[in-house]
């Protein structure tokens, strides 16, 4: 059998800084200039060029105000924070590109189905179906609070919330308007067939929807489905609605056991372990030699922002790490944040995990994979992590802007169409087709087509 | 003193039908490719071509299902329905386009303002200062079903919700970052000086608000305001709030006395009257010579889909027109839904009106001037109507597409140009600016400035 192409998708996000405190300092980078339209129909034509799979856009909604019970740590260092709405630069990115697919980040918590199925439907439409929606629950009390919600929903109970919320966009999506409804038939004068559209109704515990869907049906109808939830709850909600799912994950063991345990929980909602395209996250440097390789990890480092990056672990883990002196132990506790996260940090963190080792530990792998060297060495690690791993591919997080994404373009892709382990042109249909689907719908037995 | 130059606004949605039914059916006509991304590109380049001042997007959520008690007429005309999200397409046209601003609709009864606050900053930063927000509140009652709420909040209590509303999105656009926060120091490894962020309180009887501003303050932070409200409730609070107004008006008469409140609510507001830039809204066909101008409208005619338009009237009035025969006396009475219509709809019509008046009434200026001549006549009549009206411009309704546009563009504005009533360049400046304010910020005594 012929080794499996890898996917690769870039990871970005709407703010100054994603993951890696401190690296829109290095020279010349144009991190800080996330909030220009160039920026992103720039970033969306290289990311073409090198046939990647999608652009795929965190969010988060809220401010990492955990540190010293402030956001002026995230806030100094640009730490996803001050952050914009990622739907807003796609339809400028789709304009400038005609393949590349979108992974867009959006929180259900604060959404009503009605509103958010005429929206991404609207963005389906626009693109010519190539969207993706990244569905996420909020973990952030910043965000309930600017909401002004005393409190955030706990964990499991967003999740049941969002099981009722994915309920309802579904019928919406897939059941209001039958295939053929939109005739378009200037002679005979009607545009919609009305006997072909269908009110919906749905009386949840948390959402009701009593009308038809606005949008006539776009390409793909329900965009394609990324989740990123890794706890039990999280990976039962993954295998019942995602088609592609985000794991981070610091060691192949960990990495292969939550896509193993993904992969049951398919099977657990009588789905095919295959109907799900894993995506590893993982920081990449990459260099013409070897030694230039580590000198930009060298450089990298150096402009590492600490408190910055403990203001982004302080919001992951839910813990103030600002009381921390750099020798202290760090006193790891379950939290109603990201529970993978500490699972993560502390897998591969000397024991025990002392509060200066967070830094660079969380900024160059503790989450993921980190990997520096020429294109070669780049790609044989990435392989070798697909195949301890059984993922179908990565998600390379943005470091330096546009470095990272140019370096992968024009150095890593190459290497690995050599090898004949990327491809080498783009498949045709929609976004959920390139990705393997023989068709631009969901199809049964996943649960969107339950009702349609 | 020189005659003002006219503003002139395109006016459109994102529907196969806006306000006159059946238009979609014309040979060659380009509104069913409402949902392709390069109808939005081409429109926009259309009308900055001819230097118009923005492209004004309606938007209506919900579905008219007054007619009949069902959505099946408008369904079957596409009158408003589908319909889909009119901040999707922005950053497309804003790519494709340098100058051209964008008014675009969006309704906050199913939002909040803390989300609202960043979805418009990110549209103002990625426009380069570009937007404007038509602030409206819903009339339709299936749009407050679909949301899954038994009733539509009633008229003015919707005003007083806008109110909390406002008052809560200003502090966040104008008082929670000050200026020169945001200072990108690489040197000293700032991004934004935290001191100078503030977190917003609002604990308003509708809203409630405890955080920081998510996004760095855009070029205009609060984006132009468009109102449309015509009744009492509405004109307080155009008075108080907006920029620009777009008013209904079938005669100069009604069209007049609605700009003059207008200018008196500013007045009672404590602004002036000539801080409001009044749009009417206008159709108008123009051709070569009257006599195709004319054919062009009897075309036009021919096409007007009755049930369509009648769905469309049923929903603006609140009134069920499809139990009335054709010689039926229309029984005015007055409902939840938008105001004025009624009054537009009886001020020009014969008395008593009949069902059968309604459909052409309705289509071709019973809401606003229907014009139609050539470039030189239709440039007579509006330069009238702005003259006994007192309004400083139009938003000249999309009839067919991209027709109507391209006559504008290639007639209507080198005729006013000619007779000096029409820019021949664009101003510098954001949105705001161009619309002739010293400042790219709302100033005081706008209320917005009360927190800023």
């Amino acid at each position: 059998m012929m080794a499996k192409e890898l996917r690769i998708n870039t990871f970005q996000m709407c703010a100054p800084i994603h993951n890696w405190a401190g690296l829109w300092r290095l020279p010349g980078d144009r991190a800080v200039d996330y909030n220009k339209l160039d920026y992103w129909t720039d970033m969306a034509q290289t990311a073409e060029r090198g046939l990647l799979d999608a652009i795929f856009i965190a969010d988060v909604f809220g401010v990492y105000d955990v540190y010293g019970g402030s956001p002026d740590a995230a806030l100094r260092a640009g730490a996803q924070i001050p952050n914009m709405d990622p739907v807003v630069p796609v339809s400028a990115m789709a304009h400038v590109t005609r393949n590349i697919g979108f992974g867009i980040t959006a929180n259900l918590s604060f959404e009503h189905p009605f509103q958010m199925a005429r929206r991404f439907s609207t963005l389906d439409h626009m693109t010519g179906g190539r969207i993706g929606w990244n569905i996420v629950t909020g973990y952030l009390e910043s965000g309930a609070r600017g909401m002004g919600r005393s409190v955030q929903t706990e964990h499991d109970a967003r999740y049941d919330l969002a099981e009722d919320f994915m309920a309802a966009i579904y019928k919406l999506w897939e059941s209001s308007w039958e295939e053929g409804a939109v005739v378009r038939d200037a002679e005979a004068g009607i545009f919609t067939d009305p006997a072909r559209v269908h009110r919906i109704t749905h009386n949840g515990p948390h959402f009701q929807v009593d009308g038809i869907h606005l949008s006539e049906p776009s390409p793909q109808r329900t965009p394609v489905l990324f989740q990123a939830g890794t706890s039990e709850r999280g990976r039962q909600f993954a295998g019942r609605h995602a088609e592609c799912v985000f794991i981070n994950g610091p060691t192949q063991k960990i990495a292969a056991g939550a896509a193993g345990k993904l992969r049951d929980a398919a099977e657990a909602a009588g789905r095919s372990g295959n109907d799900l395209s894993l995506f590893l996250a993982a920081n990449v440097i990459i260099a013409p030699t070897s030694a230039q390789a580590r000198e930009l990890h060298a450089e990298y480092s150096r402009h590492l922002d600490a408190a910055g990056q403990l203001a982004l672990v302080s919001g992951w883990t839910g813990m103030d790490l600002s009381t921390l002196s750099p020798e202290d132990v760090v006193p790891f506790a379950r939290t109603n944040a990201i529970q993978s996260t500490l699972e993560n940090i502390t897998a591969k963190a000397p024991r025990p995990v002392l509060a200066k080792d967070l830094v660079a530990l969380t900024a160059t792998g503790a989450r993921a994979p980190f990997i520096y060297g020429t294109a070669s060495e780049v790609a044989d690690q990435l392989l070798e992590w697909a195949e301890a791993t059984g993922v179908d591919g990565f998600n390379l997080a943005r470091l330096s802007v546009p470095a990272t994404l140019n370096s992968i373009v024009d150095q890593l892709v190459p290497e690995l169409q050599a090898r004949k382990r990327f491809k080498t042109a783009y498949a045709d249909g929609t976004f959920r087709q390139k990705l393997g689907s023989p068709s631009a719908r969901l199809m049964a037995p996943h649960p969107a087509r339950l009702h349609g």
